[in-house]
């Protein structure tokens, strides 16, 4: 199973693609940033991004395009655009037929280190010794992005929220409905599970 | 030369399209609200947005697209929606070589009735009045999506911000000016003047 992760921004927009094999055994298979120039008019900002994500996923071929979610609390001046590049990641993913899941920062750093509140070089150090990279990975879009489809491949089997549901998980399971629940997380990323 | 006013939206995004003859005549050409569907996935649903914006497009061939603005600080539970909207209309105008403009409400109001506050139910008289239509447009999307065309097309000659050309503008200009720079308003609407 190929996933195609996206840390979404207009300026750097990351993106990682790894493969997800049998008993979750993951493999790197690329890593870039798609950029567009901050002194251009929007519109074109956003077909750079949009025809550089398109790129990717034809040469990929994901079967999931897992996104980082965008917060309307976050950074007013930037969080427009980010959620425009996000926006265009879902596009081009159901202009494909690829079906897209979103999940949080918080989702990302539970599953990949078991601690929600993870440092950064922590997360980068987890990303590099799960995909068995030399180096930890650069730029931090780019591994915001692996960080993001790793999450997807390693998140707890059944992790959909629900409170009818939860008295039959497991804690890891627990752990990860109660960040998504915390982050108001919507019913988006379910199809993909 | 046509006008593609969008009021943009995930749930209704509102189109209006006019033709701005010699003198500033206006004539109107079409109004409706693309549609997407709150119970789909995201994805699926910024996807029919995206091919309702594209169709409309494809069928009016616009010199312009005249968007209204978005701000961080609109309803949170929306906002991240409409700014994906706005940018899909963004990237259908990028791909069709269509410039790009961007303004504000009060810019609209302003426009259309002298006042950068003026009440709904004025714009939508105004609006049918410049238009020559014989009853208010209707659905309200459709009606905003039709005032921002006419925003474009009556704005003061020159309403390009900056401080150093502010002395020579005329009043209207002035105010123009003075209500885009409250707004924080960025270069993106000076190309298609």
């Amino acid at each position: 199973m190929i996933i195609f992760g996206v840390d979404p921004g207009l300026t750097r927009c990351g993106v990682g693609v790894i493969e997800a094999g049998a008993y979750r055994r993951l493999s790197f298979i690329h890593v870039d940033v798609v950029r567009s120039d901050p002194h251009t008019p929007q519109d074109l900002r956003l077909l750079e991004i949009y025809n550089g994500l398109c790129a990717k996923m034809d040469e990929f071929i994901p079967d999931v395009v897992s996104i980082e979610r965008v917060f309307a609390q976050e950074n007013r001046n930037t969080v427009l655009g980010t959620a425009q590049a996000a926006g265009l990641a879902m596009l081009a993913a159901a202009q494909r037929g690829i079906p897209v899941a979103v999940h949080t920062p918080s989702e990302s750093k539970l599953a990949i280190t078991g601690n929600g509140r993870a440092e950064k070089i922590q997360m980068e150090r987890m990303v590099a010794r799960i995909l068995g990279l030399n180096q930890l990975p650069k730029p931090a879009d780019a591994a915001d992005a692996l960080a993001i489809a790793i999450c997807h491949a390693l998140r707890p089997a059944g992790a959909i929220q629900g409170g009818e549901r939860e008295q039959h998980l497991t804690k890891a399971q627990r752990q990860w409905a109660q960040a998504a629940q915390r982050a108001g997380k919507t019913s988006s990323a379910k199809r993909a599970m």
